[in-house]
């Protein structure tokens, strides 16, 4: 159903136009540390065409807006048929001037980002945090569709969210509401990327399973032998742990069965808080263990005040690793009903 | 500006009726694990009158119904000039239906009380969540007049909240959405009310405030003494901690700044989920420790991400002890609100 990768120009080679004027495309963009990925996206939420690059992170901002445009170029090279483009980015971002206000992973402060890409691509650009675009997408195309009480948390490298709840998206005052990755799990725990400790993320995103994993095979370099091996002269990361837990290795499976015990006891404090009908997980570490989607659900049924978890489910998301172009793009055609609402 | 406790039978006698119809009056119901408070609140959220009597919870759903009663009829002899009776419960409540689900300080599971109070009253009833119509009476009448962006947290006894997210007051799926006291704060920490383990409430409500100075005073019982001295005969109680601390009780005061410290770590959770605009404290662990407001506010200074914490606020609630009628009764103006639109 989706093109995934770096294989777009099959479509581009096509009789028809990729985007013809008035079938309703928009354009969605992945902005992440590691990668830059583009598609194509239909009303339904099908992505038609995409293409992806690795993020150059020392290039700065400049490099990643030309990035950008390269891999919107080889996804569509006229973007005529295109309505608006939406960018997801991981941070914290000012949604309605598309100004990028702090991405860590990126090493970006302040930074114009749809100022600077509407100059050069000519059509509307929205830029917005990557899992509250993803929760848009979620909501429209996966598996929150129809739901109006919803929480999509996605675990990839760090831990984020987004929260619809009485059939609204919630923004916040300043349209950063839905950062669940820091929300409190232990008060006073382990550090954060924030700066603060005991956050979400500090506990159950990559970089913290890695770290958590080094501190076990550090106290325990017998049990830690298999996680060791397996990574070879690269670093134990979360994906070495996960994949270790699969191959049956004791230390990353309890590593991963507390990753998942972590997670539950956040979504029940998550739940009592707003109350939702469905839980959405996403991200990389779930998609990697959907086991772990059974865990949150199974905490949620044992530790939730039970009016809360009579009719709450907890579920993936259906748009897998396109998620993030989807999500975006979405965001995207949102604004494009909104403007057309807006001009009449 | 309020009459304060049992006296309000002054206003009873004056000339004027206390509610001729078409003032604009409701009556707001306070009904708690310790007492039962009814008051005529006007339409600027003013007490006029009010009367409370302790709550027998021995007596069951029947007698608090007759309770209520009494206390209603003290406020007001005729009802005649009340649009509507709200009534605010420590539990989970089905907003839409009035039937107390659970309310463990009263002993009650699954009890109309909405539906039985009509028939007595003659006069619709709406029953909430008891800090869910306290959110309410603030966002109108409190300090959150005027905020989009909201959140309520009243510690007392127990700790609960109310949420307003984009001009809304969340109702979640279940209308139980704004549970904070059960937040999580430790994950797998304090036994909790509610069943669960490291919940907000299991650090900072009174109950929890009194179980770790027992801990305290029993791990140094030299340091408690002043604590069990102020005791006397009867239990080191979260007033009798606050008390102590406020007259230099060195472990007293541990522990208050203590409490500050988890309703800060707290605090910021909800802030980085939702994104407020201003956080409104009460309850009478924090108006017996106002000092609480300004911890928590420098947490959130100190730790919250710098776009959610540049120009959120924290404040008390300016409704001080009539917090929970005055929220009550505002409910029930809103009922009547929303039934004159509905009714053209």
């Amino acid at each position: 159903m989706f093109y995934r990768g770096g294989q777009p120009f099959e479509l581009l080679k096509s009789e028809e136009p990729v985007a013809p004027p008035g079938t309703g495309l928009t354009l969605g963009v992945d902005l992440g540390g590691t990668k830059i990925q583009a598609a194509v996206v239909d009303r339904d939420g099908r992505v038609v065409a995409t293409h992806r690059t690795e993020t150059d992170v020392d290039g700065g901002p400049s490099k990643a807006v030309a990035d950008i445009v390269l891999c919107v170029n080889a996804c569509v090279p006229d973007l005529s048929g295109i309505g608006a483009v939406g960018v997801g980015v991981a941070g914290q971002i000012d949604a309605a001037t598309g100004i990028v206000r702090s991405a860590p992973n990126l090493g970006w402060h302040d930074f114009p980002l749809a100022d600077q890409l509407e100059q050069v691509l000519g059509v509307p650009v929205v830029v917005e945090n990557d899992v509250r675009a993803i929760t848009w997408g979620v909501w429209r195309h996966g598996a929150g569709r129809g739901i109006d009480n919803l929480i999509v948390l996605f675990v990839g490298t760090g831990v984020g969210g987004g929260i619809v709840s009485g059939g609204q998206l919630l923004t916040g005052d300043r349209g950063v509401a839905g950062e669940l990755g820091h929300a409190t799990l232990i008060a006073d725990g382990r550090l954060c990327s924030c700066g603060r400790r005991g956050c979400i993320e500090a506990y159950t995103g990559g970089l913290a399973i890695a770290a958590r994993a080094r501190e076990a095979i550090d106290a325990n370099p017998d049990a830690g032998r298999g996680m060791l091996d397996a990574a070879g002269k690269g670093d134990v990361t979360a994906a070495v742990v996960s994949q270790a837990a699969a191959d049956g290795d004791r230390l990353a499976a309890a590593l991963m069965k507390e990753t998942g015990e972590y997670l539950g006891s956040a979504v029940v404090g998550l739940v009592h808080a707003l109350n939702p009908r469905r839980i959405v997980l996403g991200g990389g570490v779930v998609d990697g263990n959907p086991f772990l989607v059974d865990a949150v659900a199974s905490a949620v049924q044992a530790d939730a005040i039970p009016i809360f978890a009579d009719r709450l489910d907890v579920t993936g998301s259906e748009l897998g690793s396109q998620a993030g172009v989807i999500g975006s793009a979405s965001l995207a055609r949102r604004r494009l009903e909104e403007g057309s609402r807006e001009g009449g």
